[in-house]
Order: C-alpha cells, then structure tokens, then sequence
C-alpha cells in the first residue's frame, strides 16, 4: 500500500465550527471541463448611473427617493425577507407542521455615493465607514427587544445573486437565532465550557504555528483558509484578540479590520485579474441579552469561482444530498492566494 | 395586532429530516428582479453527437472507448473524487486538524444511448432500466466491505454544474456515511425508537390527510412539497411501505417507481416549458452491515428555477451564512405543480 499523502488522497476534513465534514479529492483538480461559464464581460461602471436605484439622489423600485448622500447610505430594504410588524399568534403548528412566526428589519447599506466602486476600490479610509457603519447598525438594533440576532453580509456579483452592482451590502436582524449561526454558537460553547479560552483563539494560534494556511495579517485580524474550507478559495478573517462582537471594537481595531478587508479582497481581485465574486458575512453574538464569552468574530468569505473567472464550482448533486466536496486543497489555494499582490490589478 | 397567516407573514418551519430551519417569506414572492438571467437558449439534440464522450462508441477524454451499448451503461468515472485504492494511514491529524482518508466507487450511470433524451421524455420501461441498474448497482456496490453508503443522484442541466446533456447521472459509493445523510439517520432513529415507526410512515399518512402539500400518487410511490423545503420547487418521492433501500424493491416496486419520476419530471418540464434542471437523488440506509429499522427510501428532487426558465433563487448571502430562505410558500409551489399536465409540452 501507498502512504496517505493528503495532497494526493481523497479525504474528509472536520469542520469544528459546524460539527460537520468536507470531502477533498486533491486529484481531481485536473479534469477537464465541458460544462457551463459564467458570462465575464465586465463593463467599466461610470460613477453614476441614473438608472440605478442606489445611487445618489435616485427613485427606488417603490417610489422612495434616496437622499443625495455622500459615501455610506442606509435604508430599509423595500422587498425585505422580514417584516418588523409584530402578529398575534395563536393557532397551534407542532410535530410535523412546526412553524413559528419570525419578525425582522432588512436593511441594505451602501458602502460608496461612486457605482464604480467595490470595496477592493476602495480606500482604507472609505472602507473604515463602512465598518463604523456596520457598528453604528449593530449597536442600534442590538438593543431593541425583538431582535436576537444580527446577520451582516455582502453578496458580491451577479453570480452571487447580487441584482445590482453598486457597491452595497445587507443587514437582515431577526428575532431568532438562524440554524447555521446556533450551530456555530453550540459549537463555540462546548469549546469554551471545557477550555475557558474561544475555539478561535487557540485555532487560530495554532494556525500561525502551523503558517500553511495563513494569507494576511496585521496587529488586530488574520486572514486564513480554514483547514475545513469547502469554497476552493474560502477564507475567514478573525480577531486575534478574543471580541465577541463589533460593537468591542476600538477605533483603532475599525481602521485594522478595514485594512485587512481591502487586502484580503484586493488579492481575491488579482487572483483572475476579475471583480471577485462572493458572499461574505459577520458570525458574531447575538443580541439575546444573554452573555456570551463563547463567542469570537470572525468573517466568513466564500467565493464561487474554481479556475477561472468564467469556471466556478458547482455545490450540486454529492454536495447538497451527502457533504459538501472540493478539488484543490486548503493548502494550494493558500499558496496561491497569498503570493498575489495587495496592490490592485487595475491599479498596476 | 393583525393574526399570524402563512401566507402572508415571514415564518420559520423545521426540518425533521436535518433538525434545522427554514425561513419562509411569502410576501417577497413581488419583488422586481434585475440580477442574472441563465440562458435557456435550448436546442433540439440529435440522437447521436459524434463529440459527446456518452455517446454509444464514442472515445472518452482518457482515451477510453465506450462499448456501443444500447438502453443503460455503467462505468467508472474518469475524474472521480474518490479513489478505490487503499491507503496506509500511521500520521496523526487530530484537534482542529482532524483529517480521515477516504476510499470509493465513482461510476457514471448512462440512462439511454439517446443523446437526446432526459428522463421525462423516455417512456416509463425505459425509466424502469434505468431504475433496474440503480438496484443492481447497490446490491453489487453493498456487498463491498469498504463501502458504507451508497449515494445515487443525478445533476440535470449545465445550471446544475451538469457537463453533458446526454442523460446521465451518478453513483458515489464510499467508506464513510456523509455528513447529510448521517444527520438524517440521527434523526430517524430518534423516532424510530420513540415511535416504533419510521419517520416518514408517519409523515407521509400525515401528510395525505392534510392534501395541501400532495403532487402525484402511485399504488407505491408519492411524490410531495415537503412541509420544510426550501428550494422553490422542492419535492420529495416517498415510498409507501417501508423500504430501507432499493434492493427491497419488488418488480411492481421499479414500475411504479419509474411511473411517479416520469410523472414528476413531466410535471417540471411542464412548469416552465423547458428542460427542467435540478440535481436529485435518493436517501437510503447505509452499507455499513448494522441494521437499519429506522431507514424509510426517499427521493430529493432540489431544482434551482424560481419564476421562470431565466431566473432562478440565489442560495447565497443569507443563506450560506444564516439559513435557507423562500419565497413562495410550499402550498403555493404545490398548487401550481400540481396543475400541470403529465404529458409532456413536447408531445402536445
Ligand atoms: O462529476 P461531474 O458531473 O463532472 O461534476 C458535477 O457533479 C459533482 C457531484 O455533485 C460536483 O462535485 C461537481 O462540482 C459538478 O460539476
Ligand atoms: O435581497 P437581494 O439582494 O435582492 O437578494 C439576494 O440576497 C438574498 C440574501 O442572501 C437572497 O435571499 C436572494 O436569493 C438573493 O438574490
């Protein structure tokens, strides 16, 4: 028998955060593809376009007008998943038929006035209101009583579902606890009940030990391709000191956090010299009142594409019916990943 | 305060099958969409493509040649993601960086030598092959030691990462029970042992009575709206007695098994006049030699579409990070598939 080498031997790797497994099958990173690509065209934007509903001064789908802002902008999303109206509820849904109703504030942020922009655009200064931003919002939803968990995200490109282009993000803020995030937050509690330290902060040290997996960091974040990636080049940027939300965050923390947001995204850019695709979104405490030492922040980012700007990875078939599987390895998209330049292709 | 009503009102409902959420937003199904579009530029196929590596006769990309074979054909795949091969394994990957190798079975399942064929459009003995090869192919893979589970689906349509529109799907048989359906054990031996039922007996009796959720039925099979989907047109092929597995399939069984999926995936067609993508694929009890009460045979059927051939629903943003989110409520998609002709638009 051959030695397993995990660059060459199909394997599963535990997902600690989700309790779950990754299938990787590092050969199969060669196979051909016939299959479908994704449209590239990418067109340069003009800073304004009077057709968009986000940008400065313009009408909304219904009827709204924006304000003329400059830089960040926040407004309640008019086709939100969640409605902030509170409904009397009495009927009985159990065993098979279990609902519960859920009640909620969708807001879209705009991170820039210019349409031209994403956040890899951006300056470290302009990100840093997006972050303030982010931290404003939380702290002001974060008291209100019906709502437990805030969920901060961005949906970057129309292969991600975004249906516009101007550089925004969403907040949806919920009374609930979503499933992936109390998972999480099961996962956290165990951890921290038996070793009184966050699961992040000896992953994450242990990560710097190991160094194979680390792309970015700077005195207040790292940036990283977790060990159970399943997203061929998914990464997640953690507090290296232990905070459990935004709100804890120093101006100083804002201005790191907003450095490491542009390096990290910048470098995701010069990966196939394209406007990166993603979702990326903030796991953090939830605002139940209760205490939460468990908890870490961190951001996850997972992104589409596989070998090109125009070939992604499809989560089809195995993945959504068995776990979800990947080709190349945590490890060469690392390798990859961090020997691009911050410095932006379009700046070069 | 206005009463809580499911089809108007944001709601969560659970999935007993994965013990987690779902949040339903049944008054999102109006919002504009101005995101992607998928091209459904569909051109009648010819019987036989001289460059379809499926095709009876035709060179495969690793110079193989397929035998000209008519109805089914099985073969190894190519590129597949797990390798038969044993490995030795001595080094430790434990803590944050657990790690198991894993050893498998990939085949490739050729439904008809007709390129042109998807599933609704062959004739139900024709379907009924292909369902004999699916029970042949699991008491032959079960038998294996290292085989412990035994997934069978298929992706249809390149939306569904599917490479190759001759009609196909696939067979991963592997050493370890995957992560999905692992949870779904969990919880039917949960019930199982509390009920002395399975699951989805009862569900499915529960299901029949309540009517709402119901599409199409056989004398052995019914195909329904689970109560907890979360893709638009989700549908689930239940068995009506228990079977823990295909090879419990009588004769009658396989008929009416290809009668219900002719039935369903006509009724898809239908939907939007098109080729119908989706990955689907079947849940059964393990390999692993223990026994297995709890198991009850299902089919998932997870289609992507959501308002038309062009547009479909994103599971990003919210979705990865939070949890699954829909529209349209499931008694409304059962309403609508439920109408559809099962004959297929192309024979009209
Ligand atoms: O093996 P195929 O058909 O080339 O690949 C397709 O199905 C697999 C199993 O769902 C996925 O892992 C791939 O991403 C998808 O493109
Ligand atoms: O609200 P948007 O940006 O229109 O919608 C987008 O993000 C949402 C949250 O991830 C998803 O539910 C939608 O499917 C997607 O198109």
């Amino acid at each position: 028998n051959t030695s397993f080498d995990p660059k060459k031997h199909p394997h599963r790797r535990y997902n600690p955060l989700l309790d779950e497994w990754v299938l990787v099958s590092p050969q199969r990173a060669n196979r051909p593809w016939q299959g479908q690509r994704e449209i590239t065209a990418e067109k340069d934007r003009p800073a304004y376009d009077p057709d968009c509903y986000l940008c400065s001064g313009n009408i909304r789908a219904n009827g709204n007008r924006n304000p003329e802002y400059k830089g960040t902008y926040v407004f309640n999303n008019d086709f939100g998943a969640l409605l902030n109206e509170e409904v009397d509820f009495s009927e009985e849904y159990s065993g098979f038929f279990t609902l519960l109703p859920e009640r909620g504030i969708n807001r879209v942020v705009c991170f820039s006035e210019d349409h031209s922009l994403t956040l890899p655009e951006m300056s470290v200064e302009q990100i840093k209101n997006v972050v303030d931003v982010w931290q404003e919002q939380f702290n002001e939803l974060a008291v209100l009583d019906h709502i437990n968990y805030i969920q901060i995200f961005e949906n970057k490109g129309s292969i991600m579902g975004c249906s516009n282009p101007h550089p925004h993000g969403q907040i949806w803020a919920q009374s609930s606890i979503p499933a992936m995030v109390q998972k999480t937050q099961d996962q956290l509690k165990s951890y921290f009940e038996k070793n009184k330290r966050t699961l992040l902060q000896d992953y994450l040290q242990q990560e710097i030990t190991a160094g194979e997996r680390m792309i970015t960091e700077n005195e207040d974040f790292a940036a990283l391709v977790p060990f159970w990636a399943s997203w061929p080049y998914e990464t997640m940027i953690i507090s290296k000191q232990k905070r459990e939300n935004i709100a804890a965050f120093s101006e100083d923390e804002k201005k790191s956090f907003a450095a490491i947001l542009k390096n990290l995204t910048t470098m995701y850019d010069n990966l196939f010299e394209t406007s990166f695709p993603y979702s990326a979104g903030i796991h953090q405490s939830p605002t139940d009142g209760k205490e939460h030492p468990e908890w870490h922040f961190h951001m996850h980012f997972y992104p589409p594409l596989l070998r090109s700007a125009e070939i992604k990875k499809f989560m089809v078939g195995y993945e959504m019916l068995a776990e979800p599987q990947r080709d190349i390895t945590p490890e060469q998209s690392t390798a990859i990943l961090r020997s691009l330049s911050t410095i932006h292709y379009k700046k070069k």
